[in-house]
């Protein structure tokens, strides 16, 4: 699938600590193993712009709060700028596909962290990147 | 590898916040990918006994503190009780074969949040519980 898609993660309840599913390898939108990593991100950072040629990433905010930001530059594009805020009181995945030029900021008081299980191992050749006034885009922690 | 694994894990130091890699899938002890999820553990509370069957697990504690313990009741075994501690101040992953029993205990005033990355999908067959009291392991917050 070549579009961003959010998925509401599967919470099994427990009192001494709920289990959050995060991927599967049968889910329809699993693409393969390469690497998980986490990122953190502290309170009002941005982190942007970045792109994949390749790479499909599979991101859940595991603690914290982040706003992340989206924008599709190729041909048939609306050109809009998407955001999608995921955070530890309502888990989600974020699925996004390569080709999409991306940005996040942290907006918990504490660091945020966040979870990528890509469908490949990091290779510096496949990402762009741009300074953060590359695009018009307007950081705020609403 | 059938024995108990303590990886120290990289990190990528970054102003606005670190990027810690967690699993790769050339890693020696990478078994596949079959589920990633994440298991919260309250202040002092305790999930024990369970053992895997078939199930390898790589366990990263992504946010707080969390105590494992390890029996090994198979023959051939010390029977010693194996403790490890993993925080997020200094990140490691533990490598764990099935057939050992396991609990864990959260050391954290917040919520731990702990992420395992399985070789297969939650299968509750493969899977055996015991009472907290089964074994004599005397759990203390220390």
């Amino acid at each position: 699938m070549n579009k961003i898609s959010l998925q509401a993660l599967k919470i099994i309840n427990n009192p001494k600590g709920n289990i959050i599913r995060c991927l599967r390898n049968d889910d329809e939108l699993f693409k393969g193993f390469g690497e998980a990593y986490f990122s953190k991100i502290s309170h009002n950072s941005i982190k942007a712009w970045k792109k994949h040629e390749i790479m499909t990433l599979n991101l859940c905010v595991v603690y914290g709060k982040v706003k992340f930001v989206f924008y599709d530059d190729r041909e048939n594009s609306n050109n809009d700028f998407k955001e999608y805020v995921l955070s530890d009181h309502e888990y989600t995945r974020l699925y996004v596909p390569p080709k999409i030029w991306f940005g996040f900021i942290g907006l918990s008081d504490d660091d945020s962290v966040i979870l990528n299980i890509a469908d490949m191992i990091h290779d510096d050749k496949e990402v762009s990147r741009k300074e953060i006034n590359f695009f018009s885009y307007e950081w705020s922690s609403d």
